[in-house]
């Protein structure tokens, strides 16, 4: 059984307070949900059960509603647009009673502006032609026109919501016949998730569709190696079922014209690599920055990071094998990813890395196919994902279906307009995505998995052990963490552990080429009548760059990038 | 006329109750002096005139005492240990009067510890055979053994105080017959450092022999370009004079022994590359660092930093030219740099890169020859210095004398006991020089050149101009600068100025490679009512590593690394 720490995916948890406070003038509720779609930003409620927040000044601008919503992914909600359409709309809405019955067949006309477009839901037939273009995921919409809106609406579960279909309900203009009725129903059974991999139950779900998870911090310490089954999983859409037979990585942007690789080749025809890396999710601890101010994304703790084996074929040996050369060169700067995990127009994940990372020798960017020594999970890309060491999960493509040499960066949504990071004073009216680099290498970090926030130590013990992990971006090697029982007055310095394991022995790594993360623990003395002890702790990587002592000068609106001091509150007893 | 801000080198400035506060128990005066051996340490004072700060426990460790002062550098004084057999020597201390005349040859057998130490000292002979163990620079003073100790002095002109001279006194034997004073005040007229070049007037001097010396930091911001004769010079010895035609490379550590190129080989076989970079010392802004607690070191505002053209042969070029190749890669992990500029002895200043930055196309080491398009100025290195961009100052070795492939990092004090981060528990009891990693690329930095600190804003101004400098090591492009004029509550993001002249124009750098700072500057609305503001910046990188709140937490005892938040306070009128 999952433990549901804050669904966000097929249903939403609101307490009665927080849906009240996300009533707009107009009464037109919005609630919060950051699954595949995010109908609101600003709510968040975190796992420990701090009440919620708001941001005080709800001001969505339609470009960026418009761009992350037809991206297909947690974003900005612009019902509130709807407003004053729906009042209009509300005035003409006829009674049930005296609306007329339709087959699927009329309805299917109804499929361009032209004609109008209608829809249907639930046995219902609704004219949205004039919703159209207030559609917060703007007209991606028409897709659905002339049809049923439940098979979108399964994959963008945050539509399952009452106050959406409150503002539907004013668009009603019959209803569908039952015959048609019941071939829908059939055909809405399929469920896009179905197939989606069963999980361990230790996880601590974020969102169950798509799933993201991380695992109780106090186990990611217990091994320098994390168990594939427990390692954090950031899925945007629904796991793709790929067929190894079937499998082709397409590399496209060389003179070659397109190339297709089977998985096979991808085994044989390259030399296999294996390194150690951590994978971190830009949006780790983000929970720690929304208790600062509201911010957007999936209310990840301290554990969406990772550290594991990966095995596959380098990135470098597979695009000279298909003609990289000086003529490319001279022009491309880009790698851009494909994933096979599409949305429900077929658009696929993407995203780009810089070029010179990918040809590397020493940048150990791998096509990989095995985690932990073993082929990989589902969950984790089966059965080829890209492993850029010391860079952004997010640019770890999982499931990958095409690399693409190129002048530009990728043109998806999560390259130009997600995994950024922005001034504390840049705020959703303010924001120009153009105007941030796309965030590729990751800060240094560090956090506390010993001892729990909020938990007691006895003080016969004289001593508290403090445990945790830290790791730096872009190879940059961890080379000390000091750690404070007095919230930073004074410092020790921490033990670092390179692994634990005698089958993973890390080798010493290579200046900038550090791409593990380090376990470290120390045993500090009781401070002498000290009743409550603020546990915090910060590493230094080889560059010495250091985390910030505290998070509201980093805050940003997509909680990205939260690096801050890590502090733990414990109690003497 | 140099401005001597706090002169370390030939004379020291003690305020009285500084040098009162410095007397040990047994009334042995001890002072602070930092040019080339620092007699002590936990003294300072800022050149702000706030007043000097002493360490609590003087606890020097012989260890690292004798370690630092081998080397010829700022370090712990050691002469407390001299108080319990000082007490000895002095109650066996002879009258003026009633003590021999000696001849120089005379003195001259007494060359070993076997015969006796003596030296001679202004006229007077010295039995220092049992001052040798405890002597902070270690048995280095038995290169003075049998003859004066004014050349040494001369270089090491931490000599020159009055408590040194009143331990010597302690030791003498006789007098020198005039005859022979006469030979060698004649001879003692030589000072090392008179072949020294002249030196810009604006530079603020922070050490004059050896020369150490910033420029006014609102002139570093005028120009994206540094002008040369206003760069930050960060000297460990005298000037070398190098005859550009008899000057030779030496390149050792490849199969073909050791080559030799000379200057114009340099010059003409092998490719000129230029590259816009930055050099930032370790110790800049040192002086923030000793405000929370004292540190060693030179105390540098936060203008030891410059941006400059450097032109020259790539050191890859040159290394591959000489034969490195596959067998040597196979072992070699460094390159060593050994300088001109030789102590007393003949050590040359020298440190080590690691190898993967020397080789690799994208690090852009060069064998510089040029600086801002003319041939290195003498104390910029001339004729050949390295440039290793991105990397802290000390590692770009300036009259550059040898380069070594090596197994190993440079056995020199500056690699394996300078130059070095620690913690902020870390003391002088506790430190362990092998712990820590020698300083490499440098971490984010910036710092506010306007408005300075303690001016006065017109507050029918309505706004605030503040300007300043921002770089990261490593090649990471600063990204972003915050400023703040309310002491970080509220943020304003500033205009990032990549170059402003027209002749340097700077190209877009490749990630990885962004050599050189930016300047950046922003207008701030000045908040109503207030009279005082804390002006505040803080740059981001483009692996989003920022900079650290406060100093405190990142204090270390040799005052390295310091790039908190810069803050400024200005009133307004």
């Amino acid at each position: 059984m999952h433990r549901l720490r804050h669904c966000r995916g097929l249903a939403c948890v609101f307490s009665p307070s927080a849906q009240s406070a996300l009533k707009l003038k107009n009464n037109i509720p919005l609630a919060s949900c950051s699954g595949l779609v995010s109908y609101c930003w600003g709510s968040r409620s975190s796992h420990q059960g701090q009440s919620s927040y708001y941001y005080s000044s709800w001001r969505p601008r339609l470009r960026y509603v418009l761009m992350s919503l037809v991206a297909g992914t947690g974003a900005v909600v612009a019902y509130g647009l709807h407003q004053v359409k729906s009042e209009r709309a509300a005035a003409a809405v006829p009674q049930t009673v005296s609306l007329p019955v339709y087959t699927q067949e009329e309805v299917m006309k109804h499929c361009s502006l032209d004609k109008g477009i209608w829809v249907t839901y639930n046995g219902d037939v609704y004219d949205i032609t004039d919703f159209v273009a207030i559609h917060p995921g703007g007209n991606r919409i028409l897709l659905a026109a002339g049809g049923a809106l439940e098979p979108f609406w399964s994959l963008y579960a945050v539509h399952r919501q009452e106050h959406v279909q409150e503002i539907l309900s004013g668009y009603k203009v019959g209803v569908l016949q039952a015959e048609d009725c019941k071939k829908q129903e059939a055909a809405n059974l399929v469920d896009p998730y179905s197939t989606d991999p069963p999980r361990h139950p230790a996880l601590i779900v974020n969102s169950l569709k798509p799933f993201n998870a991380e695992p109780p911090p106090g186990l990611l310490t217990d091994s320098y190696i994390t168990p594939s089954a427990l390692f954090f999983t950031r899925n945007h859409l629904p796991v793709p079922q790929v067929d190894p037979n079937k499998y082709r990585l397409k590399i496209e942007g060389l003179p070659s014209g397109t190339m297709s690789l089977t998985l096979n080749t991808l085994k044989s025809n390259f030399p296999k690599y294996t390194v150690i890396a951590t994978i971190q999710c830009a949006g780790n601890r983000r929970s720690d920055m929304s208790k600062v101010k509201p911010v957007k994304g999936l209310n990840w703790g301290f554990a969406a990071i990772g550290n594991a084996t990966w095995s596959g074929a380098r990135l470098r040996d597979v695009l000279y094998h298909c003609g990289f050369g000086p003529e490319v060169a001279a022009k491309a700067r880009h790698v851009q990813f494909e994933g096979l995990d599409c949305d429900v127009t077929g658009m696929p994940y993407g995203v780009s890395i810089p070029l010179n990372k990918a040809l590397s020798e020493e940048g150990d960017v791998l096509l990989a196919y095995e985690m932990n020594g073993e082929e990989l999970p589902a969950d984790h890309g089966y059965p080829v994902r890209v492993i850029v060491p010391g860079v952004a999960g997010a640019r770890n493509v999982k499931w990958l279906g095409k690399v693409v040499i190129s002048e530009v960066e990728s043109e998806c949504h999560w390259q130009q307009n997600d995994y950024k990071g922005f001034s504390p004073g840049t705020n959703w009216d303010t924001v120009d995505y153009k105007s941030a680099p796309a965030i590729q290498e990751l800060p240094v970090q560090s956090a506390i998995t010993q001892p729990v926030d909020g938990s007691l130590v006895d003080r016969r013990m004289e001593e508290v052990n403090v445990k945790g992990y830290a790791w730096s971006g872009g190879g940059r090697e961890v080379v000390r963490v000091d750690v404070s029982v007095d919230g930073g007055k004074t410092w020790h310095v921490a033990k670092l552990r390179d692994n634990g394991e005698d089958e993973f022995p890390a080798p010493s790594p290579q200046p900038g080429r550090a791409w593990a993360w380090k376990l470290w623990e120390i045993a500090i003395p009781l401070p002498e009548g000290a009743e409550v002890l603020e546990v915090v702790c910060k590493a230094v990587d080889s560059s010495y760059n250091t985390q910030p002592d505290s998070v509201p000068p980093i805050w940003n609106l997509r909680g990205v990038l939260c690096n801050a001091w890590h502090r733990v509150k414990v109690k003497v007893n």
